[in-house]
């Protein structure tokens, strides 16, 4: 029990004890986390001598003392779960801090009166591909059902090296892309505003630990010590551009231009009790890949949307990070396979992931099949693709009540493209 | 003229002045440049005041002081010119600096006694596919030369994004990879020891400049304003493991293990006088493509490889940075078309670089025509592929003599890959 008030359905019980980076107006950003609505300063705990556990005792150095958290995220589980416990023990009912006003108002901030920040410096991106509905929707939509799986796709899990520098934090517009696009029917590709501007639905890991020495792959059963942590990811896509661009080295501006992360880091040990048992894998891994124990986590994920005319957010696809065929650990072993060193600060991201049901399908591409079955909102108002205006809001959240463990929003407002005038000067 | 000894055909005559980071034994990394066999220590020249023009004198602070070249990168072109000008004037004959023994020692080490470093630490990396000649044969191995141009690259300059935590300088070791493979008339993939170990020789454009806004494109004629300078790059290829993970989202583990650089960064400031136009563009570019002046520079580039048995280096292949489709200049424009903010420090691949003959294909897939057409060696030796204990090297210079403009080496060896052993623990 948090002496802090902690409302009904709020994703940062005393069980959560996320990690982010907050700054008051005009402050400095500083690392932190979140109970209830209120903001809590690590920077500041760490000063007044907070982290006194055996671990932290022994660091020379402080760890919270910049506007990012890359420094804990590159220490280890033990590390973690040590800051986590004492931070659940200092805002426990009858502990010493509950009494002590003056160090608590330098520690809390309300909420509404932060902004938050990339919660660290990211090192590389990588997005995966590992949902099973996704991938055979979308090959489904290109090549037919028949085809719809990629002879590799049950070998190993396909990914991508993305791009970190448009990675923004939940809340920051999104400008439509121009690209080059080329319609199925068209003789020439043309240079355009994106006409299908699409979100995915995604999971984004949070690496760190010590990274592995160049050309030592990561044992699958090893790899979840190189996990800090979830957020949720929007992997802003532009269907058009990508269709004509990937072949054959795959997507590059069609997702380049922005990627949207929620705020809050939620942890491997917050998210324990709602770890599950993932289906045998068929084929059977190579070894590299065969884990000792296949599991995901019970993460509820739902999309909702806003439009200009009708700006009340309205949820209509919900999912979950169950439905995962490769694990988060099987991803860090195939992406450090041949040898390659994953840092800490790296993000991984899950791919898209769908459900079984339309209204689990994780992107507009899939849940209007190629836009021809319109998503149809309250107002009578459709969507084929993202429009101006649109505001695109993710959700995630495991457990109930006191037990609720969540992620907050990646939430993100469409703005409109560009004018040509800007390419003819 | 130099004061100091600049041996005959020397990479560095003082019309080069490259950048780059070097470290004494047991020394830290500094800021270096090299002019002969001299190498000239940037922090100590900044310290003692040599950098003194009008725009390094309004900086509040120091730009050499670390360990990389980061900051110096981050400025802009004037201020880049000064330093190179400032360095060639204060090398020159006749010069205060000539005579002043006591700081000449302070900033003079020796080439032998220093040890070469990453250069800048590289923010993201991306891989272009610009050489036609290159995507040809390439193309032609696969789908034969009637299909072998993708509908989409004489449109845009097709790239995908790297990996840089495993970007090594020149010297290191590279380990052979482990990965999945599926030869084409096998049923099934295996795990395996790559067997079709590749080198790509590419040239890397290292950016500079103030990044652009996200979602605010960089336009193509003011491109060249974010290039600082280029290396010589070899972009490690496992073919084997390519050709069954890139689709569809393209190379990934095959590419990821490695991608070694030559220390020295060279200006465009110095390649200035052996830039060369390209053929005109058919299609036309689109608008944002579309340069006022569609340029390369004339740098011969080099492949040697040693054996185990013959380690005696052995020049095979020459091709010329002149062989570009596309420039670096439209490679910027396209990288941020959707929005792409590029950053300081980001480091833009060519591409494989292929002359038009079979002694200018930039990589053994290509030379060896897919492994069919062994290369032979002067000791009678035979390559398909690069072998355990095989050592690769790339060398680049423009101009000859006293106006030789060089890049030094990018070389590596190779070791064996791990033993099988290691993913049974
Ligand atoms: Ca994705
Ligand atoms: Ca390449
Ligand atoms: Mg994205
Ligand atoms: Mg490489
Ligand atoms: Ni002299």
């Amino acid at each position: 029990q948090a002496f802090l008030l902690i409302p009904k359905d709020s994703d940062f019980t005393i069980k959560n004890i996320p990690f982010g980076v907050a700054s008051k107006p005009n402050g400095n950003p500083f690392p932190a986390t979140i109970i209830g609505d209120s903001v809590i300063n690590l920077a500041k705990l760490e000063e007044l001598g907070y982290f006194n556990g055996p671990l932290f005792s022994t660091l020379g150095s402080k760890v919270f003392d910049s506007g990012n958290l890359n420094k804990f995220v590159s220490l280890s589980r033990p590390y973690w779960k040590e800051v986590r416990s004492q931070i659940q023990s200092l805002f426990q009912c009858g502990s010493q801090l509950e009494n002590n006003q003056e160090a608590l108002a330098q520690i809390i901030t309300p909420v509404q009166d932060i902004q938050n920040h990339l919660p660290i410096t990211i090192g590389e991106y990588t997005d995966f591909y590992s949902s099973k509905n996704h991938a055979f929707n979308m090959g489904s939509i290109i090549r037919g059902p028949d085809n719809a799986m990629q002879p590799n796709w049950y070998y190993l899990p396909v990914g991508y090296h993305g791009r970190r520098s448009s990675i923004v934090i939940d809340g920051t517009d999104i400008r439509r892309p121009w690209g080059q696009v080329k319609a199925p029917t068209a003789e020439k590709p043309s240079f355009t505003k994106c006409k299908r501007l699409d979100y995915e639905l995604e999971i984004g890991a949070v690496i760190g630990g010590a990274p592995n020495n160049l050309g030592e792959p990561i044992k699958v059963n090893q790899a979840e010590d190189r996990v800090f942590g979830f957020v949720i990811l929007n992997d802003w896509s532009a269907r058009d551009v990508q269709v004509w661009e990937y072949v054959p080295l795959g997507p590059f501006g069609a997702k380049n231009f922005a990627s949207t992360i929620s705020p809050w880091i939620v942890s491997i040990e917050a998210l324990e009790p709602f770890r599950i048992q993932l289906p045998e894998q068929d084929p059977e891994p190579f070894i590299y890949l065969k884990e000792k124990n296949h599991t995901s986590f019970d993460i509820r994920l739902e999309v909702l949307i806003g439009t200009e005319k009708s700006p009340e957010l309205e949820h209509f696809t919900t999912s979950n990070f169950k439905y995962m065929y490769w694990s988060v650990n099987q991803q860090i072993a195939h992406h450090s396979i041949t040898g390659c060193n994953i840092q800490p600060g790296d993000l991984f991201g899950s791919g898209t992931i769908s459900g079984t049901t339309k209204d689990g399908r994780g992107c507009l591409m899939e849940y209007t099949w190629n836009g021809k079955e319109p998503l149809v909102l309250k107002s009578g108002e459709q969507r084929l693709f993202l429009e101006d205006g649109d505001v695109l809001e993710m959700r995630g959240y495991a457990g109930e009540g006191e037990n609720r463990v969540g992620f907050g929003r990646c939430k993100g407002k469409i703005l409109p493209a560009l004018d040509e005038a800007y390419f003819q000067s």
